[in-house]
């Protein structure tokens, strides 16, 4: 079975970084593809890149899936915003998930009230929106956002994740029984920090990738290879 | 791995009927124990049987774990009222989903808003809390009751597949873009009454074993092997 | 006319302490009778004693009532967590309020928003969703959790009192109207108490025994002697 | 003890018919006394009506209170909308009911979810508004009204009541688990229409005194006699 | 045309400077007149105050709207509780807007969420209602409240106006995209203030104006003239 | 002063429609550009058209800043979905509306819950959506389909003008207190049906042109030609 990974950015690296992230979670039966942006920004930042990326993210899936006739099985959308999310969903007869809304089903599973931290206070409002567009607003403790950009992380990567551990921690005060980290710029770092925080992580990658190779297997996503499924 | 599968009401037969439902998406690698309420009613219809059934549902699961000196991978609340899952979620440091809360988190993944078929209109209001009490209350398009006890289902099963299919096309009309059908007596019937239905059919059990398999093989529960996680 | 009291954990002495305070509220034509749970937690406090808690309670009732033939008229679920609320309403014909619930409908009629102060903050999730299970979440300022066990409490009684009144304080400086003393650790507190806070105090052991020998002289209910009532 | 009984409107044999109701739930320790709204409408019909009546309201238990040295233990206000409820609750130190608020709390202790029948289709939004504003919309049932008039109503009372009870069962097909009849027209029939229809009917007048006499009772306002209470 | 502003309280050199700012945003083919209640408070502080206002506005309007032959073209309640506005809206045929109302809503179509700072910590509670009863506390990011009365503010207004700009920017800090400052003692400042927050600054008369002036121009009321309009 | 009216669809024919319902509200000292989409669908219809047009709204609209030095005073985002809506208020210092956001902030104006009627069965969830995602929806009295494309609307205009009646007399029978009419194919409509409707119709253009001229006469948009405003 055939996973396809959308970067709804246009950064080849950050693609790769995400495929790294989501082979970790990958069932053994299954293989990975990915698509990239072809056009907009590097990285999405504001809500004009996010609706310029939503066209782009569209166009990526309809090119790869154009190329492979056997199509795929399921498509993980590989940003945060859950960037085409919906147009997708609508298109395609195959589970489509996206990494907050998928992080955000899991923590309902986990249990009680769960946080965000996010990188770039600038973003808040689109998350917060994002939460309650998915109607899970009802369950979010709080969002923390984190003042740093690439450059930053990289030149003093022990601060950053000082700084995202305190605010782990502030979301657990406030009532967070788990926190989920939300970017590519912290993708794979719930490994390291899980020890310093008391309740448990959440990376995206790793929800979104089980969701959709679990929605695969599903009657009502099974079935279509018969025609049954009318949407 | 192992799942357990925990009926919280006393009936052998129904535990035998969710096990053959439960092994149908049971992925490869997983075994499946079952366990069965020691006291309380045969088959839950009351907020009492609910309450007495929720201590039955906890002392199943522990002499299980008693038993099998290597523990379970993930536990499944084998009732459609999610008997006992907060308790058990408390206590235990493995997944547990139960049928509702999975195929509800489900449904937000299909798409749009979703429609509740059950089975006795005593039940509504009870369901209606449950949907409410997981937080997911905003995407409910309906809940439609369908007037029927097994006798009646045995005596004339053509005629009570109608009254589904006609349920479910009434949440149609209402809004819902897929359907959960909800309930002992209805398990493993979406495979049959898809092909009659515009919008996807969704199966608690088969949800709920979905779930609890891929949860498990998230970090968060793959790490309680090495003491990481405090809950 | 006659209260049940009951008292869904196995400690009779706390059984006792919420009887003294009952007595204080109780109508000069009521009796009081009380009831303890047979088995579980001597003191509730995580979701699997609440849930064992809940059969005791129920089962508590039950043999009270076999044994005195005349029945009762009105019932209080004597523990702050609502502990088996909805099973017992749903099977007597008698009014049955709980702790919580009642002083959260007193408070609604005071005025305005209203605060909790508990005592443990682990219990305050449990508490944010029974507020929430009584629909009553939209007029809640705030929950303060109070560091504190009875061992804690007897020690140093004066310093437990004073973390109260501090707790009592934040509620109002973040718009509570009025403060609800939640536990059985607290239960009378708010006598001694209120002079030191600026808003009403409640307790709920005082409102519970008001609405539910109140309830008892509503027509829907002394209607049941005539077997009036449906339910 | 002393219970005031005020009628926001002018009409004079709507206050007798009140305080006839008001009677039937008075504890036999208490008095009622009655005060007449001295200009506005007779009968509250419009927002515009209600607006003036809650300044009508106002002044009409201020000039009883003036005449009355010893002034009053509790307040009911006898109006369906609660007309000048939360004034009145903010200047007074005893409890201040109205009528919808105390048969909307007193449905949440009865179980589950409550429906409204009104008379007059123009008033659904303002009790709808009026639902909302006391933050219990979220176990509202339904509302439903009738449309006739007190003339109406004296012509052909059979005609009447049989539309009110079936306004009561389309309520209780929709899921209400006790239906509150609303309005000075309909005051005590509960009594006559219990019988034909399948869930508890509340009154709220019935509610409303039994609550005001039962809050006079607690200890935030008994203290008010040794100017405790800091509000 | 003409607007017809309204100040619900008595004192006429409120209405003079509320009718200054009125005419900063008066379009230029519009005259204004004024109508001060007749009885009630001065300055409105309590929920007493707002009633009695309620009744002094209606008939403050319909007073000189008897005076006036040709009538209105739009009113602008000019009390930041929106004192009277449905009772208004429900009697009077044109576009009848209330200063908190007109924010609200333009602060909508600015952006994301808001943000009030009240003068009067004892006000909070009334402005969260009434942002409630306007259906628009989704979007409310916080009140914040400065304790100052209009002889305080006389007296230090440099402090007076750090205090404004400082609650304004907490509001910010806690996410508010925009911020309305509330009340005639703020009346104006928001043109002194903005350059020293970093979010737009919102008036209510200059938006009550807009609104009102802006509705009277659409179809619906335009009609009115026709007798096209049913209400 | 300039107002940009953007079609984010192709359709050049659509476009003139709008402005010529537009040029009927514009203020005597304002002028109309307008801009159409380059790329995407004649007429969005589905999740996958609109997120493309929400692409080419945003490039119409930056192409026509482009080509105008002096730039614009205000934008009108003529699609009823609000395509680009917040992307576009985010990157502009002018008011930017749309004009199903501005009919719902018009309509809560007008007075209590408003419906909507939509063309095409298949919009109504992304309309559900889209006014939950305003932060409107308790207001929301329904929203009713009429199954009818752009031929069949030319074939039978009567019997399209009948449903749509019918359409807005359910919605005033289930409590709405006004209608807004929604979809370039109703454009101009409200005119033709008021008079058999007996509540206030809303138009989408009328109300975005409304708002959009009035908004850029407030001081935090005037203020832009100074720098002031910091966004």
């Amino acid at each position: 079975m055939r996973l396809l990974l959308v970067n709804a950015n246009t950064s080849r690296s950050i693609t790769d970084t995400l495929a790294a992230e989501a082979r970790l979670s990958l069932p053994a039966d299954w293989q990975l593809s990915t698509a990239t942006g072809a056009f907009g920004a590097a990285v999405i930042q504001t809500r004009r890149d996010c609706a310029i990326a939503e066209h782009a993210c569209i166009e990526a899936v309809e090119a790869n899936l154009a190329e492979h006739a056997e199509g795929c099985d399921a498509v993980v959308v590989g940003v945060s915003l859950d960037t085409g999310l919906w147009a997708l969903r609508e298109t395609l007869k195959v589970p489509v998930v996206g990494l907050l809304e998928a992080s955000l089903l899991t923590a309902c599973m986990v249990g009680g009230r769960y946080g965000l931290v996010v990188v770039g206070p600038q973003t808040v409002p689109l998350y917060r929106e994002l939460v309650e567009r998915h109607g899970l607003a009802a369950r979010l403790a709080g969002i923390e956002a984190i003042a740093a950009d690439a450059p930053a992380v990289q030149a003093a990567p022990e601060q950053f994740e000082l700084s995202l551990v305190e605010a782990c921690n502030r979301l657990v005060e406030g009532g967070a029984e788990c926190v989920i980290l939300v970017g590519a710029v912290v993708a794979g770092l719930h490994r390291r920090l899980q020890a310093r925080v008391s309740v448990p992580l959440l990376d995206g990658m790793a929800c979104a990738v089980t969701q959709a190779c679990g929605l695969a297997r599903l009657p009502l996503f099974r079935a279509e290879a018969d025609g049954a499924r009318l949407t």
